[in-house]
């Protein structure tokens, strides 16, 4: 399968380097590396793109399951090379379920089969970089509104 | 070096996979899967943000050469397995590049040095995806009014 993506320089005359990135779906990105930064750089990208991949595999497992989560953060920590270029070397996932009767198992299975099948991102960044992940699970407290 | 983010799955009780994502700059990207998509998905992330890489250095190396580019677009063209995981397995990049008096061999070199020393995002991508990328340039024929 394939995906384009058209990747344009804003005012080529000015300092500045902001780029508009049109995908093929017809959606818009923006980089910018400054001076005045007002979006992520293209390494941002790639950490966050990694995070949302496998949370959004972690979700559509979970709800499948008909598992009750209450909230989902995705916390990545990455480590780059010093010098030029500055790639990433390693990279540490940790998912952070919330919800009512989870067990840890269930999400670990979730996270699993992502890591293992189904992440575009996480399977094309894997021959390149080290990548591990844990899983953190929450009981939810809240007692909701009746 | 270091580089964090923060992804957090927006409405978990909803039926959508919208995910905030928060880099260690304090910016924000989007990712969504649908049903009603209107940001970009993370394999999206990937191809846009190695093209706008690799352009912010290219753009940097040509302004230092004092070289007078009017205008810079990126075309980049994935292939990705057809079966899960989707990951990348090839990307071309096309730079076309317009200006007054550019040599093809000035851009040429540029490109070079972002993919042999500067790129991250390409250096991180290398290993796993088979990159390569040619070079288009076009003479600025516009007279810019006086």
């Amino acid at each position: 399968m394939k995906k384009t993506a058209q990747v344009i320089l804003e005012s080529p005359g000015g300092t500045g380097l902001r780029f508009r990135a049109l995908t093929d779906s017809g959606l818009i990105y923006h980089f910018d590396s400054g001076p005045d930064v007002t979006d992520p750089n293209p390494m941002d990208a790639l950490i966050a793109g990694l995070g949302a991949c496998t949370g959004m595999d972690v979700m559509t497992i979970l709800r499948k399951k008909r598992l009750d989560v209450t909230g989902y953060v995705i916390d990545l920590d990455g480590d780059r090379r010093d010098e030029h270029p500055k790639s990433y070397t390693r990279i540490e996932i940790v998912h952070r379920v919330r919800g009512r009767g989870l067990s840890r198992a269930a999400v670990e299975d979730a996270v699993r089969l992502s890591e293992t099948k189904y992440c575009s991102v996480y399977a094309t960044l894997a021959p390149a970089v080290t990548l591990s992940s844990r899983v953190e699970v929450e009981e939810e407290t809240v007692v909701a509104p009746t």
